[in-house]
């Protein structure tokens, strides 16, 4: 973990999810997503190596948990932990947000559920 | 302005304000602070380069405005056009998840107004 840089909610919000990509795999999972592939082939195009980098981290704040597949145990799947539950909100209010305030655009099924 | 990445109200707002710095400056707009050296002193320390380069940003999409100092002209102040205000809804929505979501924080006076 990063020192915090102040204890401002936002400053501290700002500081785990404060980039272009974290809430994009939080807006996955909560649509339903759950392998590394369907998170990959969202249409933002994210790259492999930023897409790690930002499991591991959501994983090492606890907001995610990994397991392997039930039936295909090579599979990795993700989903989000008791704590990571309360980012549902966050990615639901931003969404709202961006709705209200950003010309032409529109949220894919599963996030506003 | 950067294209797209897809239509997602979410990655859409991410690719505004999607980064450490830029609500911190829109929340000290907030709190009322219009000078340059004012979101200098903001407890995160912002460096100066960051800071003129998310200033210029938010001028550029239209969300602030600057102006001369009305007694000392050397003096520039910065705003939340019209356009920019609905960012301060946002701010507040971030605050309230910080708050309820992240221990210990605390909200500077001013933004939650």
């Amino acid at each position: 973990m990063r020192q915090r840089r102040s204890n401002c909610p936002i400053a501290c919000t700002l500081d785990l999810v404060g980039d272009r990509w974290t809430l994009l795999v939080v807006r996955d999972l909560v649509a339903g997503k759950t392998r590394f592939d369907e998170f990959l082939a969202s249409e933002e195009n994210i790259a492999t190596n930023i897409l790690s980098a930002r499991l591991k981290l959501l994983e090492e704040l606890g907001y995610i948990a990994r397991k392997s597949d039930s039936i295909d145990g090579r599979r990795v799947r993700y989903r989000l932990t008791k704590s990571g539950k309360p980012l549902r909100r966050l990615v639901r209010e931003i969404a709202d947000w961006g709705l209200k305030n950003l010309p032409k655009t529109k949220l894919v099924s599963g996030v506003s559920d």
